[in-house]
């Protein structure tokens, strides 16, 4: 059920946030020079760009923008907060249009004033006001559950059976999940769910990475694959047997890899790609 | 279906750790000053003791030794590991039976070099070896399920669905689950699995404290209830519904809160007890 080796890096994407400390200027040139097959585009390196220009960029080079991360966030205690969530999701969609990016990856959001199912209803109900705009232009939604350990104010969606739930919900082709390693490796249901999602053909993105023992940070300690202790290879053999062949993403936050320099870390990323993917 | 607000201490446990700085006698003699109604126990409290004697102590002050904390970690790499383990936890009944603790609390275990699934059938087969010697002494087992930020090397059984599911492969009245809200606050199964495991009278614990927000440290960085973002209240009346009227057990890791005086940190719990519990 394991995956084969990765043997060459035509489905490697690197997320800007795994590179921090480059612009996404020198994202582009430099992940080009290495070889990088695809990016996802952290909204923050869109600040002050002119953004179909960026997107055009990362194409002249050969790069293939795969999704925009992240939108979601939609719970807040009051009506103006939610609005105000999913106003910036519509944005989120016109930086996507613009960037030629087909996919936006949701951190859903939590409330911690409130309870969590009462998030997950805004959840739902903030994805399906921006439907409409996603629809308008083809552009894709990712459900990624995280980490029960984010469940305080990051993401009330902490399981791929919720993610699952949350899509037959709202019910639109549109709407699919983001398998990361990271959130779901250690739930019992991972592979029941990852096939529910395939046959439903919801599978839109594959986060690789791993968990360090022991991780000492709860948010920028993550380890490249092969340095921790999730069975990478195997989940990706889960999802390429519902007939997954898109992008394999490497999203890192790491305090000690963004501390190193960023052309060593990228070649330590094609190296745990190619062993440890 | 949340609870009544509790308005006397004849159900207050303390942990020995939640005051860390107090040895077992300190903490018997400040417990019983304060009104504490129980205590569970940890292990390293009783190192270099006469254990019998301290359970008479504790009794002798009006004290209920509510469990000991902890037995598991059953998983490891090779045979000789998992043989220390069952000895240490069959070390564990003697050392229950000498205080006169009706319950050991069970912190499973995880082996980061071997699959999640493995180490869970190594649990399943240590608990099994200890089997023998609870029924010799009518000591039970708690499967404390553990949030599952801890699956990489503390527990392998990190909800309560699964905590459940073990406990009905394994079949004997003397195993049943420990409810800490810090470890189960965020899954959406834990209304019906409390009701599942109060069916079947598995219900045997049930430990409190609250999810800081932000949490800074992932072991000890626990808040008293009310301070935090879970729903303490409402869990506890899950759980009563279920006919459970047990101790209500303040298990708290706190690095500021071991660095204050614990007479002051006593009567904050004891607060914390009454208002948000």
């Amino acid at each position: 059920m394991s995956a084969a080796p990765l043997t060459d890096f035509s489905r490697l994407c690197v997320h800007t946030i795994t590179t921090k400390p480059w612009s996404i200027e020198e994202a582009t040139e430099h992940y080009a020079a290495a070889g990088v097959a695809g990016v996802t585009v952290w909204r923050q390196w869109l600040d002050g760009r002119e953004i179909a220009a960026v997107g055009e960029n990362l194409r002249s080079v050969g790069i293939e923008i795969v999704s925009l991360c992240r939108g979601g966030f939609f719970p807040a205690l009051d009506e103006a907060g939610r609005r105000a969530a999913i106003d910036d999701n519509l944005r989120a969609i016109d930086e996507a249009e613009a960037l030629g990016a087909p996919l936006i990856v949701l951190v859903c959001g939590a409330a911690p004033g409130q309870p969590l199912q009462t998030s997950r209803d805004q959840i739902v109900a903030g994805i399906e006001a921006i439907l409409p705009r996603c629809q308008e232009t083809g552009i894709k939604l990712a459900i990624e559950p995280l980490h029960p350990m984010y469940a305080d104010t990051r993401s009330a969606v902490n399981t791929l059976t919720q993610a699952n739930d949350m899509c037959e919900r709202i019910g639109d082709p549109l709407v699919g999940v983001a398998v990361d390693v990271y959130h779901l490796w250690w739930d019992p249901r991972l592979p029941v769910e990852i096939e529910r999602a395939g046959q439903a053909d919801r599978i839109f993105a594959l986060h690789v990475c791993d968990w360090r023992v022991p991780t000492e940070d709860m948010l920028n300690d993550r380890g490249l694959m092969g340095e921790g202790c999730i069975d990478v290879r195997q989940i990706r053999g889960w999802v390429e047997a519902q007939g997954f062949d898109g992008m394999i993403e490497v999203e890192v936050f790491s305090n000690r890899y963004w501390a190193m320099d960023q052309h060593e870390f990228l070649d330590k990323i094609k190296t745990a790609y190619l062993e440890n993917t």
